[in-house]
């Protein structure tokens, strides 16, 4: 079994959370307050800045020319992510440089310090929070209504070429693990999944300083 | 007025909660309960291992050798605390090992983050950090028992070499905002004594994943 | 003046020399021997390799999200350019992944040693390789042969867009020094032209370790 | 056989370079011109300045709070050699802030930049640099003359202790390897000789820009 795929057996209990999440559910049949769509307009666009630092930090931590190129390839689409936010935000007069509530700050500022722990922990780290969206976003995306206030995002976390990212991203960890995820890989794994579920509490229930 | 000076008098507020915190009350006058004490031991030797990690960064970004010089002169202390955590936790079979909470994991991860602000950004960082633990510990060390568990820490957080190197850090976060303190740089300093005030109110509540 | 300009008019004495470089010239003119081409691939690619690291860190020390999208912009160009270099040395058979010599190594991790000099100074370093890069090749393009074996680099690095880039660049450095060049920017800014006219006096003379 | 060793065997004909190199016999002997000790006090004092850059970006690396606490220990000697090098430049009234020739700066910009290619290639860089040192000094240090200009400098790193400290360089490294050095640990490690070797080259003869 590949490292991603044994990650993600370990995590299993974990991970089914992550789509009964009641801020996903709500996200895709749109019963979500559009308070709590504003407030998560906020809080995820700080967290996809501080991911882009973070991502970066990977391109520059890439072992080879061909892992930065999977990796540098993920800076196109993340910058009409942002794009989407600010149009969003600035239909809804929401300022995105609100400061950003600690989970939130907690969660980004986890993904760039794991950084420090190495290519092999953070490229773990990043598939992580990425295959978190995806099948969060693709489980509530067949029944999703396009009239969501969140149908743009469910559409762009669970596209075929965001799959494909995540697939590309798998291949990365699985050759940087060949014998398997370490103890650290499965913490740090783990963690973030952990992580993601306290963000979407911390939006869902309004959390503050 | 100095950009440090003019960090704490904005700040004033917030400041006046760090020495009134039940946690840092409690621990100077020997009521904080033991299994406190041991959540406490977990949590902030993760914190200071990952606080080595933050000031091993700045050392790398100091804007000359002489700042770098006292920069690295904290490096030696640091190892003394880590030294006596070890043997605290020895002496109670506590595993400092355990996976840190995550107000703690958050508030350390903030730390290193910080790095990718910048040099001005993370000395103030630091100053906030090491500011707070100085005022806090030294605010209850005349009326502490020295057979309190904490003596041990509140002696080395309240020396008077520890608060000669505050004041050296205080003066390189000076030097770097001569002109005062920016906008970046009051969201900082804010933003870690809040971050203090939380991690003292995990540990003495017993926050959970 | 901007810093932009004040940089590069205090440094026009060594600007000058960049295009009047016998490696710049006969790879206009097509007279540049294959030797020195095909050596000039395996060191410029070695040279991209590391310039990708260092623009990721730059990205990741921007200041802001709006400058955070102007350097990750640069991210696909550079793809586009490591394809290229693949595409010709495979023509070719030259092995990309030679070990570089001593310039091209020193100028490379002279880039990405000096993020640890701040957004500041990286951001002047950046702009003084890529405008050293347009200027050089915009100089030779309209004379240069289409048949020359540096064509389709010549076309790339003096295309409109490369200068789009360049110039939003220099609007991000001298958005950073409103005041106008520091002297640790003006030492960064004329160290990199000498180790750029060094980098090709390493590929013209075929330089060994 | 432990990766240490493994690596030095391998390089054995690179190594005895180290102690033959004129630079070494004559500051040995005392034979070598006071010019070039002065040129080597200006660049050997940039590279020990970067150095710390590179060991502090090593500490924030370490896999385990016990390998930061080696690697953080050698933070104190390195204050006390720069130190030493401030003293005799003042003595001599040769100023240290001269910007470092190409060489210096190459070779200290690699270590800084081979960060980025993780700890077990940067732990590899340190030792070679940190042997490369002790091996070429203890090697003159029974036959070196006390009133040599360098007998400070020879006694520094040949001393027992610094010996201890690359025996423990030499442990973390082992242990980051236990199969053996990697193919690119054995590139880093003979590229650090050889920076070596063309750093003293460059003192010896008086390099220019």
């Amino acid at each position: 079994m590949s490292a991603a795929r044994a990650l993600l057996a370990r995590s299993a209990p974990l991970w089914q959370r992550l789509t009964a999440h009641p801020f996903v559910v709500e996200a895709g049949d749109g019963t979500l307050p559009a308070g709590a769509f504003e407030r998560w307009l906020v809080q995820d666009y700080a967290f996809v800045v501080g991911f882009r630092r973070f991502l970066a930090g990977l391109v520059g931590q890439a072992p080879d020319a061909r892992a930065a190129d999977v990796l540098a390839a993920g800076m196109g689409p993340l910058q009409a992510e942002l794009e989407l936010f600010r149009r969003e935000a600035g239909t809804r007069r929401v300022d995105l440089d609100a400061e950003p509530l600690p989970t939130a700050l907690g969660y980004t500022s986890y993904l760039q310090a794991s950084l420090a722990d190495g290519y092999q922990t953070a490229i773990t780290v990043l598939y992580g929070a990425e295959k978190a969206y995806y099948d969060a976003w693709v489980a509530v995306r067949a029944t999703a209504r396009k009239s969501s206030l969140y149908w743009p995002f469910i559409d762009n976390w669970s596209s075929d070429a965001f799959a494909g990212w995540v697939a590309a991203v798998a291949r990365l960890l699985d050759a940087s693990a060949p014998a398997g995820p370490t103890p650290g890989m499965c913490v740090a794994f783990d963690r973030v999944v952990r992580l993601e579920l306290r963000f979407w509490d911390a939006v869902y229930s309004g959390e503050r300083w």
